[in-house]
């Protein structure tokens, strides 16, 4: 705690009103990376980030062109040389969100209520990365310097699993070089427990395509002797699971890491009640593999989900045919140290296995992410952990996240640097769904941690 | 055969272009009932009937009004009480048809090529029913009277399921009370082998949706601890079937009218190669009951098939949803003697049985019909074959058919009479496609056929 940190901090709430007035114009981009009509837009959000880090006195501030959409680059290095250097890691693109999947204001219209910002993109993870940017400024504009080195890499293709980040990081290894990578994209239980990240799971995403008849078929005159392609997808993806709801696939578990019991022990400090679990999803009872408690099935273990489905007829009415495909996405949240495309590999040769001659099938890999695992006695994590006490009020549990973000396994393989994670998020946020929404009280709580974090990294070099 | 029958025969040889210039007509106006901006045309058409039946020196004739679109009634009762009176039901409503849909010609602009008429509701149904009122007016041109007693019910509204026949039936039994019914608005699958269809498939149409979480949920931050719906309904529809391609839902097969060793070995001549039903539908491979050959299991066994599928997200890429929920729609084919009610009810209880508490279920009716089922041992049965070898010049089969005609069954069972289904079509016509076509040949060979058949039907009361 110094004097500098608390102008720092006392400047950001002061500034509270027109952070978050910043935060609702990001907000109303609505920069989907997946979708090319919005390629205009995703180049708009990068534009309005390069402008605003420009105006902060950010040097050497650029959009850099990638194969697919570009990143935006900038960076403080007025600490020195013999301070920190922190690489700030966000991504400025969203999911898609249409009014009719159930959000009750336009997602793309920014609505403060009831202490939220509801909006696609509040908490994923716009509004997360623009904290850092915020402490930053505080730091700027009470201290004129902020106690260590920041760098920015923000990109726009985190939500289509980063295609082209991992060559843009090999291309621009020394532009990025730093002695940490600061990512906010997760989240924690509630407001009293921070967590700090020090694992994440990877990803296979696979899709299938299941083919009977050359066109559909009418259901009276055919049906009876053909094999309806939505059941035969039905009956392989019943086998992707065995009964006590582990995944049948051979081999998927080989080389998971088992956990320790220390490990172990920490997690269960961290588990969710059935009833918490419940009351967040909304789920009329609990599902799983029973020898894992709550938390460590969403965070610890890995698993195979549905994502989606479709064939035939679906809109209003009957429709009596036999539909000439059936087709699902679904994906595998990995651990250490599960191979995505080794994983990939098995699951592909196990459907084809199973699948019977009276239909043919297509399995495609959509996208891998790899796990990620680091250990949490280290300097930076544990000068992360005082930042929560410090600027937040309340201890950090280090824990594992259930969630993907690829690029960290490939930020901290590439460079060669450790990879704090301080997700600002709340568990039930939203993300990915209707009404996704970002608590204000943690916006400003994050901005006041993040100026602290800076303090905090410079004092690991002073020893 | 009879002088006058042979006159009768004679006759429509000789008026064969002007019968077919009166078909081309009714073929010429777009009396699609499932569209409001045709009623209009559905009215020309109707009063078109009209008009031509009076003509023709029907009595009776009307446009009658239904809660729909009307039903053309005319009659002619000349024949006396002792002789029997046939009713013909026909529909004279077509399905839409759009050039860029892949039409050759103008749909409603009647083209004969290559021995065939050309036109949407060539063969679906107006040149069907025209066959009956131009082999009556054979009979009054030449005899000046037909053997038997004849009414014709032609409905506006068989394409969108004839909502509103049976009160018009209800309302009307005086009116339509007769002997037996005939019916030509089915097929055959050569020219050399004319069926007549003792049997169709009933139907219960059913849509369920398992629900999980109250949103979709983020598959990393959740994943592991609920239950997919998606997953639930594959668990659900895979156990519909038994692993020999038997439906397991108890109770389903308790009233299938067992079919007799007499029935089996007819079905067996009209059976279909397993080569035949993969060139026809591009299968690789044959499925289904094992115990019931191609033809049995298409048209004689009860089906369950699901018609379309869908959950979570079904857009281009990945998204990594746990959906909320996931739907199917799936349909029952019946046969005598189930109750499409009954069976709805055995399904639901049945899904409602095997659903988990980990989700839950919604499962709804969405129509049903029943199956229809006729001795064919009767002597309307034993004329209408008759009829074929005179008039047609080919002995009959007996057939059941796949698909359903759900007025059949409620037309036997309001007016308790038997239905004789005497298709002039091929099954390759294209009904309800592009390029729906009728054979010229076997238009004219069914005017013929209709001819013998009042006079094989005025002999069963000889005796």
């Amino acid at each position: 705690m110094s004097e500098l940190s608390n102008a720092a901090r006392r400047y950001s709430r002061e500034h509270a009103d027109q952070f978050r007035g910043e935060l609702h114009e990001m907000l109303r981009i609505p920069s989907l990376s997946a979708d090319p009509a919005h390629a205009g837009d995703i180049r708009r959000m990068a534009e309005w980030l390069a402008t605003h880090m420009r105006e902060l006195g950010l040097g050497n501030v650029a959009v850099m062109p990638t194969a697919g959409h570009p990143v935006v680059y900038g960076e403080w290095l007025g600490a020195g040389a013999d301070r920190p250097t922190m690489l700030v890691y966000g991504h400025y693109d969203v999911v898609p969100a249409l009014m009719e999947d159930g959000w009750h204001t336009d997602p793309f219209e920014p609505v403060e209520k009831d202490g939220n910002i509801y909006a696609r993109g509040a908490t994923d993870d716009k509004g997360q990365l623009f904290i850092h940017v915020k402490a930053l400024e505080s730091w700027l504009k009470t201290a004129g310097r902020a106690p260590i080195n920041v760098k920015f890499l923000l990109e726009g293709e985190e939500e289509i699993s980063s295609p082209n980040l991992v060559p843009f990081i090999k291309e621009h290894l020394d532009l990025l070089s730093a002695d940490l990578c600061v990512i906010s994209d997760s989240s924690m239980r509630s407001i009293d427990e921070p967590a700090i990240l020090h694992s994440l799971r990877g990803m296979t995403y696979v899709e299938m395509e299941v083919h009977g008849p050359t066109d559909d078929l009418h259901s009276g005159l055919w049906g009876g002797a053909a094999h309806n392609p939505a059941l035969a997808l039905v009956e392989i993806l019943g086998k992707l699971y065995n009964p006590d709801n582990t995944i049948a696939v051979p081999g998927f578990y080989d080389d998971v890491v088992p956990l320790t019991d220390e490990e172990r022990a920490m997690i269960a400090k961290t588990d969710l009640s059935e009833e918490q679990y419940k009351a967040s999803t909304g789920v009329p009872a609990i599902w799983g593999d029973a020898n894992y408690n709550i938390r460590e099935r969403i965070a610890a273990r890995p698993t195979l989900d549905i994502n989606g489905m479709w064939s035939g007829w679906t809109g209003p009415g009957p429709k009596t045919i036999i539909p000439s495909k059936a087709s699902a996405k679904f994906s595998s949240r990995l651990v250490g140290n599960q191979d995505p495309n080794k994983i990939f590999e098995l699951i592909k040769s196990y459907i084809e296995s199973i699948t019977p001659s009276t239909v043919t099938v297509d399995v495609r890999l959509l996208t891998t992410g790899k796990a990620a695992l680091f250990p949490f006695d280290t300097p930076e994590m544990q000068a992360a952990s005082r930042a929560y006490e410090e600027g937040w009020g309340a201890t950090p549990i280090f824990t594992r996240g259930g969630g993907s973000i690829p690029v960290v396994a490939e930020i901290a393989d590439l460079m060669d640097m450790p990879v704090v994670m301080m997700g600002y998020g709340l568990d039930d946020d939203g993300l990915h769904s209707p009404n996704e929404r970002f608590s204000i009280e943690m916006f400003h709580r994050g901005i006041e941690t993040a100026i602290v974090y800076m303090e905090e990294l410079a004092r690991t070099t002073d020893q």
